[in-house]
């Protein structure tokens, strides 16, 4: 069977060479005569693994020494309520802002009304979540104990290119479905969190990087697992964490690593996205619904404007090989979800695809 | 390399022919051109992975329509949180009940004390855990929302085998270390949980098994990823589950049911614990700690009295391929654990190099 070319949100496309190294040592690691799976994350050998996938990550991302990072569980949706369980009380006003910016962004902002005061300063829901929403500085509250932000909306496809100026108020970022894929300044962020399954690994580990003095203020409903320090100061190994999923997210930090690291990464996930969205923008049958300046690079949409043109197309891809270009259940149409996994040559063939269905349906 | 003999606590050793099975279709499952790990949690094809395995599981423990099987994550940890947050309301008195049989039921009651009224009604802690506390019903709390038990205590290697009367109150059972090692009457239970990495496959799963009378009772503050019945409604998938584990559970679950179930599991295991506390009542230089009649079937400990000693013996078995017999830094001395995918054959290879240690260390 040839290996498909597989457009999905998430899980999504890992590197064939991650997988062939993750299967050719599944069943012995090295001289271990064990699997990953199998090896007590007390063991030497198993924290050899995971402390190489946290300088890994922090060398790819530039993360420096007052930046915890965290391998945690339970997704961007546990984070959700985990940030303003560990961040209401930082500040002492039990205050955040939230921009919202699509689905998740939303979910987020419901989710933390449970544990504060929470002000939605900027919305784009009116648009449909076209568009990153337009904001106005004066809106934000400078006592906030954060600012939140989903950087890259995965169902809508748009993305943050700017980031709100907080002042002293720390950010707080889900970029999940952005990470690794272009270069970020940590440093304008309190905290930015990410589920691993769409640029790291298999679904099942969450990545939390967080600056230091955001460790220690969590409210006193705070379950022991979701306390950002107790993980902090256990190296994410309070209780077991899920071993083999941060085990698949190093492969992939050692093979971004060896293809020039995030910047390199940058360039290629640039150039796909313009062969794609240039199509777009060209194509009599296809559209993007995105204001321009906010497309996103990892999640591109398109519609045909008639929903039996769109499954049709979504129905021939399949079975051409394309996978899981269906876009998400809420707003209907295509997206492509193109991670950095997804080699230039599956979307200049998904291109050439669309370029013989939309000949083909004049 | 030869495989080693495994006797980690956790994670622990799984069957090879399951690990065999998962290198095989790790870069491409069955006919799909994708690896599981790269499957959109809401494709038909992992759909069909995530249903089968609970299947298998129900048929494997014999639970009834009325329970819930859920696929978390977090282990079991996040459950000591979880578990009062969604139970203490349930007959709205907050009260629960705690038996104290070791470090992993201390750590579920302190928990749990951040949430309600919790009472140890019986406790090991004098004993120093070696036994199963003994318990009078007359102390237990007939208005108590649960009664909470640890079924096996992995640093003791303890196990309950009668379970407290607690008339209506729904008993909630910590199984990590023992699920599927028996046979058990899940009617028994409100609710049982598992932290996967022990008997079921990599760390990363928590398999929660509760009455569905007991769902939709959270407190106001419960993070949605934490409410059961959000989870139960969603068949496990609210958000992106952990899908590669969820996987490896279903691979294990059919290799079970292919040995002839849990039955066959628990005569197995019975077996194997019997060749190794055999010896350790004959042996002049080893001795298990527990009451005999709380010995554990999954977790058997052992000390020579002599901390050198035991530390001689720990480096000798290493160097032999029996490793990750260290007990727990608590309390020192030895420890094999032995879930379903130990042979027992292993055991037998154990017990007679120990044999031999003994008699060269006379």
């Amino acid at each position: 069977m040839n290996r498909v070319y597989n457009f999905s949100a998430g899980p999504s496309m890992l590197p064939l060479s991650v997988l062939e190294k993750a299967q050719k040592e599944l069943v012995c690691y090295g001289e271990s005569g064990m699997s990953v799976m199998e090896m007590s994350h007390r063991s030497k050998m198993y924290e050899e693994i995971i402390f190489k996938a946290e300088a890994d990550l922090r060398q790819l991302m530039n993360i420096p020494e007052n930046y915890k990072v965290l391998f945690l569980q339970g997704g961007a949706s546990m984070q959700f309520a985990q940030v303003p369980l560990n961040l209401l009380s930082a500040y002492q006003t039990g205050k955040a802002d939230y921009i919202n910016s699509g689905n998740f962004a939303n979910l987020a902002m419901k989710e933390a009304k449970r544990y504060g005061d929470i002000k939605e300063v900027a919305s784009s829901k009116a648009q449909g979540y076209s568009q990153i929403p337009d904001w106005d500085e004066k809106k934000f509250r400078a006592d906030a104990d954060y600012f939140y932000i989903c950087m890259n909306n995965t169902i809508y496809g748009t993305r943050f290119t700017k980031l709100p100026q907080t002042g002293n108020v720390p950010l707080v970022a889900d970029i999940s479905s952005c990470i690794l894929s272009q270069e970020y300044d940590i440093t304008k962020f309190g905290i930015a969190f990410a589920g691993a399954q769409k640029n790291v690994g298999p679904a099942g580990v969450t990545i939390v990087i967080i600056r230091d003095d955001l460790l220690g203020h969590a409210l006193d409903i705070t379950p022991t697992m979701l306390n950002y320090q107790v993980m902090a100061e256990k190296d994410s190994m309070y209780n077991t964490p899920p071993t083999y999923g941060i085990y698949m997210a190093g492969l992939t930090f050692e093979y971004l690593l060896s293809q020039g690291g995030v910047k390199a990464m940058e360039q290629r996930n640039i150039e796909k996205a313009r062969i794609l969205y240039d199509f777009l923008d060209e194509s009599k049958l296809f559209h993007n619904p995105v204001r321009k300046c906010d497309r996103s690079l990892m999640n591109a949409t398109f519609v045909t404007g008639d929903a039996d043109k769109d499954a049709a197309f979504v129905k021939a891809a399949t079975a051409a090989g394309f996978v899981n270009l269906k876009g998400h259940r809420s707003v209907g149409g295509m997206r492509a979800s193109i991670y950095n996994a997804m080699p230039e040559e599956g979307i200049v063939k998904l291109v050439a695809f669309m370029k013989q269905f939309e000949a083909d349906n004049k």
